[in-house]
């Protein structure tokens, strides 16, 4: 079989490269483009040294590696994708966005909390969106997918199968994550100045998070009715990694015991979801440079206590975009991706 | 006026090298002794280089500090302040004790928690929980301190008056709090291994750590009646530092500009506790290597969130220590404890 | 073709443990038994809760791994590994030795450094010097490989092929070496609890590190005169990664030219070292989570300054320990050792 | 006594607002201006929460800044004080200067090196250098003082003694130092971005720091020699501190006890520089957040290891420009400088 031809749009921004840098080693695809809006004519090494001069390759405009792939990776900032995507289908090519435009599918709820509107309201209704354990069937036949974002991942793999089996309530759900970093990209600003960062942690964007709406799709869509949640994402010193600390109410009548057979079975013939036994703890160690997500249950008086953990680059984006790919193209959903998180 | 003769038991752990550090410069004390278990006859500087040939000092005896000084600080394990605070208080010495054994006034709560009895059940009467700014009368006349914990010192601050005010709801109290290493001192072990910790957050003892029952004393005599929280600690990756995240209900018809003004109010004259403008958001940088407690408050939907921010070691320990022995003496509170935290 | 059978003594040691995490997605090899001596009869998993449930593997005795598999990794502490070595050359078994007990030639210098003697001198004889780069012909047909330490690959790399063509002086060679902790392994310490190494640097063991004969073995056998050096290893706040800066003379009417000439094509074939254009300065980014090794080449006044990296577990111990198991083997030297350095 | 007036020019940047951390809490000193260019009118709070709402104080023109005060301290990039300081001088106030505008002595070679000239040329010779324990007498006299780079403090303290008693030789001198990050200051920068720094170590500016001249100009007045270097500056993960480890080759018939005495005896009544026992290594421990200099000597066959740390930001910077202030106000040299080291 031929291999698959993969581009990226954004392919210098921080999940761009990590796209680029997990698919030079996918044994079934070869990159054929590289995209950039900044770097145009520069070899990738010379914005990421770490690439390797064996890998070297050239940046090219976006708007030119749509016909050169079989399928598309956008990296690109809020509102900005779209309009790729747009060409790329009409191209009759696959697209894959990592960005925010096509997760959201009530454009109401779209624009108020991203200040923009659809621009072709029927590709919105085609896109899947790819949360790759959930919704593996409906990826199977998309031609667009809708990556999600970082902590919408760590917190709805483990919400979503409590939630549809009515094992927690849907009210007084409050999240409060952790996040490496990466996160924030490559972009330069004061809150990731390194001596800002090191030795500190902070709280941000409380209750104004962009990942909220997201987040409250997904469990909504589980449950069946609509779920609200207290989210507050905080900066840690660390480059990588999310940890989504999630305090719930159980259903009456439902024990520690019940959640966790309930994720264990759902998520048995998962590779990439692991639930621990019910006396650990899960850390970043567990799940850093992998695609795995990593989950631990405990509790507390009446509450529930959930950890979450994922790589927020890799499972968080880059990794669960070329597991939306291996799945959309029919391929084994491991390849590529295999990686074992190191203990160190 | 002469100095205050002040001896140091166990001043070769975390917390006793930073009594010392911090009284070797305060202008009204002399430290007459230090006293340690394992390092009888050795110089303090062959433990801590850092504090310098010209501060050389010998450690003696734990025994033998307590005839040597006015006041003793103990900073020991659990089960082992109480039989230095009982001859300390014999020889007519005050006594401040940065351990836990007088923090719980319930017997039975407390050997539920620590496996351990009290052993001069008049002793625990006396002592006198050292919350500086809550309980600074009944401090000025004390003999012996209770030295509060750390995580205890960063939740109580803003939630009792709060609760005692009843603008807050005594249920639904969820805290989920970081901290940096020092908290877990000098002992060696994996999960402080400097390998395990960085680049890496877990959260631990959910449930079980033992400042949850000092935690809810506090909160419940402020409210006057019974308060459960949920605490979940976790360790980041950093030296020093507590940011406690707490989610609470305000009670109808509180705003959160109600909840702002009932702290700015009731903390505006105490020097160590700074309610930051309803924008801003609080981090470590605010407070490590100072006595100051830093509060935001925030809030999401219906829900409350406050962060709070001490340095574990100074307002968690050392200096708030140091800041009840000011007030014990009735010398200026402040003394030996004006660092401005370094922004970086 | 069936696969190779390895096993690993001394798994649960974090050299171990890694040869272990690059095995399994070894593609060539099967992992047939992993042996310990704390832990037998525990699972890998337990140990190292990141290795995952899906790769769950019992510890065995370390005695018993030998009869299980066609070569023998041994991951012990020096002087350990020479009688497994002794039984599985016996038994007709490669092995690949990453402790110290077969890299230095010299009985005397051994027993100096090391203060231990050879058990089997032939043994001693026939053990091929595993640095894969300068010595594949002789580890093709290797039955006992003494893998190399981490510094002495970073330095030789870049010094062994200027000193063989003599375009460098053998005196006033200066290394002033940094390396991440995971170098000190898991075995607890002072110096490697995470508030001693958090916010520091440290250089340690001045003029007596056991790897300096080692450097000076191969950088004389290069030059085919006795080198000496001066080598300070410093301890700094990372988990992975050596920067090795060394200062040294070039010969006269050498210019920087002709060294990173030298150096280029020394190496252009080889896959897992890269010299950088002459200026750029290589950094640690370039190599972690990698089995590569990258250098860069500098000048100052008359001083000829190199900086070589490496990720001392992977291109320093288990990397390059199953780049030589490939030689060995007569496979292909990358495989399973492909991986990318992420960027961030 | 009335208290010293002192005013900031660049009190924004990271040095600036460390001279104002210092001075908050310097008994003898009230801060009556702080100037800014980027932030007029903007209470310094706002722009360094650390500070303290207690401690807020709004910024005015730099300009205006001179006739507010007794000294003034300025702090900006190189080439931008000199104007300021020469209106000072007019004004009859005493000026620190912390940027390099008057520390290189020969124009040809400032010109050189920072890319332009001097525009007072009798201001430049009445400049003198402020090494505090090295140049005392003349600061005390001194109308305006150069405060010293932080690389030729930590690398000046340690040799000058040594190359004036002729204990060691003027040629190979190599010195490899790590600094911090606050360093490299508050300005935006990928190379200070939090990922790009976390987890790595780089040298840079190999052969090209401008600190280069003025440690030789240093290390040449000492010698009454030219004294050449071999400058290698890294950056470390960390926020604060240098390490310099100098590589030098002791006179004949010179012992390592030789070397250790006459520093010894040189610093014996010096506060802030402190020899070390000749078994004890130093490190960033021993003096972050102090006005320390902490140094160690080493030796490995023939070459002298000299291991030299202070905290760039106090020491290297803030510190000693107020220990100079003092010096220059014929006050107790240790004002406002008493912080000890914290070990954690």
């Amino acid at each position: 079989m031929s291999k698959i031809k993969a581009g990226i749009i954004g392919a210098t921004g921080y999940v761009g490269v990590e796209v680029l840098r997990l698919l030079i080693n996918h044994e079934e695809v070869e990159v054929t483009a590289i995209g950039s809006n900044s770097y145009i004519g520069k070899n990738i090494v010379d914005v990421y040294l770490s690439i390797g001069y064996e890998n070297s390759m050239v940046c090219i405009e976006n708007e030119k590696v749509i016909d050169m792939c079989d399928v598309v990776f956008t990296a690109l900032p809020h509102g900005v994708s779209e309009k790729f995507a747009i060409k790329a289908i009409e191209s009759k090519k696959k697209v894959i966005d990592l960005g925010a435009d096509f997760r959201i599918k009530d454009e109401e709820i779209y624009s108020e909390w991203y200040g923009v509107s659809f621009i072709d309201k029927i590709l919105h209704k085609k896109a899947v969106y790819g949360l790759s354990e959930i919704y593996k069937e409906d990826i199977k036949n998309a031609d667009i997918v809708a990556n999600p974002g970082c902590y919408p991942t760590s917190i709805s793999l483990p919400l979503m199968p409590l939630l549809s089996s009515k094992l927690i309530k849907n009210n007084n759900i409050i999240i409060d994550s952790k996040s490496g970093l990466t996160g924030a990209g490559r972009e330069l600003s004061t809150s990731s100045h390194f001596t800002e960062v090191n030795e500190n942690i902070t709280a941000y964007k409380i209750g104004k998070h962009r990942h909220t709406p997201e987040i409250e799709q997904n469990l909504s869509e589980a449950y069946k009715e609509n779920v609200d949640v207290v989210f507050t994402p905080n900066l840690i010193p660390v480059n990588r990694g999310i940890l989504s600390t999630i305090y719930c109410i159980k259903e009456d009548n439902v024990s520690i015991g019940d959640i966790h057979k309930k994720l264990t079975d759902y998520y048995e013939y998962k590779d990439f979801v692991e639930i621990l036994p019910l006396d650990k703890i899960t850390s970043l160690k567990n799940v850093i440079y992998s695609n795995k997500c990593v989950i631990s249950v405990h509790e507390n008086k009446d509450t529930l206590i959930i950890c979450s953990t994922i790589d927020n680059m890799i499972k968080g984006a880059a990794g669960q975009a070329i597991q939306n790919m291996n799945i959309m193209f029919g391929i084994e959903e491991t390849t590529g991706l295999k990686h074992i998180a190191p203990s160190f």
